[in-house]
């Protein structure tokens, strides 16, 4: 059966096998947020044995996602809300049978913005713009750290609205008087920086899940450029893809 | 101007800010692969101080993607390639134009599945899937590792095929005889546990781009389950969403 670091990495596959399945299994709910079967009965259920099923439960501990407690079990620590990847929506908008998502504004200025932002936003030399960063929660646990450059023609209206309760996207629409159109996205993993893991009350290193997305109006007009942390154990976006092209006129950039 | 750790705390939230903007940047090639400019010219351009573009810069060197060398400069080490969300697409077929995608196939089995394995398949008991796991590299260098459950029917016939050189998705549509349809797509950032670090070559705990993935037939059958990790420091996703409700029907689930 080959040597022992052979059927430790195998045991290691094993495990991964296991925890994808049930990783799955917590965020679909089918625990209902409550404790995980017994190591036998999980072991009997993934056809597996009984340590690497305890491998394969290290590994979501890890992650912050259950916890284990001798005597007690496995219990699930962490909820994992699904964000829609199927539309351009605000947090408080896709996470409203989640909760409630509070916002608390950490800066906000109007800036001469750095090249990159002005070529994004399609601003001439010396045009300003609206910065603001926003730590937002989930019933009252951080759950993103927001960072927003908006045109200051619907920026700076933001000045006076109650930013601590309602989504930017929310708030634009009104103030432009017309809805969004197309965000462009990039989504990435990165590790957390000290200074971003404290903010969020994450692990130092801990995985974030990483959204930088240029929002338009539906008339063309780049408005809003954000940078999104969002805690990788807190957070799973959700979408569909079709194998056929699209005739989305979005796509056609691409 | 408030005491030393606000000081220290603001510093760090500017460099955050500048970071983010130099990532972008890196990523969609303002710079060619090459060097970055000096300390002094990005704290013009981003009316920053060098302190701040330093420890910017340290914070994208932590993720991997550029190097500093006294004397010589930021210089970028890891390419990070676009991986697109608009499409349901095989990773060679994504990244064509990157480089040639190599699979190197550790395991591949008939099996038993577990009952979450059977559910998304819709399969009965004692149905037997073919699984499949493979470390996938462009141009040489690991890229993500890959666990993949496919129904028997087209999952068997994969036995006899060049899997080193061949993205699943395309050799599907060969076995099926038709086009693959809608795919459902779970994505999350999740920290690499020791041996998946091992196994892609990345730092323990770095930052993956975790994604599970149910694909169907165009007829509608689910006939492929994947729970990929890839790299966080070589790979980002990219897409467009619409604010107006799609008429799309592979949203209709949501």
């Amino acid at each position: 059966m080959g040597d022992v670091a052979e059927i430790g990495g195998r045991r290691a596959d094993r495990a991964r096998q296991v925890a994808d399945l049930l990783r799955g299994e917590i965020v679909q709910g089918r625990f209902g947020g409550g404790r995980l079967p017994r190591e036998a009965v999980l072991a009997r259920e993934f056809g597996a044995s009984r340590n690497t099923v305890r491998e394969a439960l290290r590994l979501l501990r890890d992650e912050g996602l259950v916890e284990r407690c001798p005597g007690v079990g496995t219990t699930i620590s962490g909820e994992k809300y699904p964000h829609g990847l199927h539309r351009l929506l605000g947090l408080a908008e896709t996470l409203h049978e989640h909760g409630e998502v509070t916002n608390q504004v950490r800066t906000m200025t109007l800036m001469e913005p750095p090249s990159a932002v002005r070529q994004r936003l399609g601003l001439g030399p010396g045009e300003q713009v609206v910065y603001l960063e926003r730590l937002r929660r989930l019933n009252g646990l951080p759950l993103s750290l927001d960072l927003t450059y908006l045109v200051r023609e619907v920026g700076e209206p933001l000045f006076d609205a109650d930013l601590e309760r309602n989504d930017i996207f929310v708030l634009l629409e009104r103030i432009a008087g017309q809805p969004l159109g197309v965000a462009e996205l990039t989504l990435e993993a990165v590790n957390a920086d000290p200074h971003t893991a404290s903010v969020l009350d994450a692990p130092r290193g801990a995985a974030l899940l990483m959204v930088e997305r240029l929002t338009h109006l539906s008339d063309g007009r780049p408005v809003d450029l954000e940078f999104v942390r969002f805690r990788g154990d807190r957070l799973t976006m959700r979408g569909h893809l079709r194998r056929a092209t699209t005739q989305d006129p979005g796509t056609e950039k691409e």
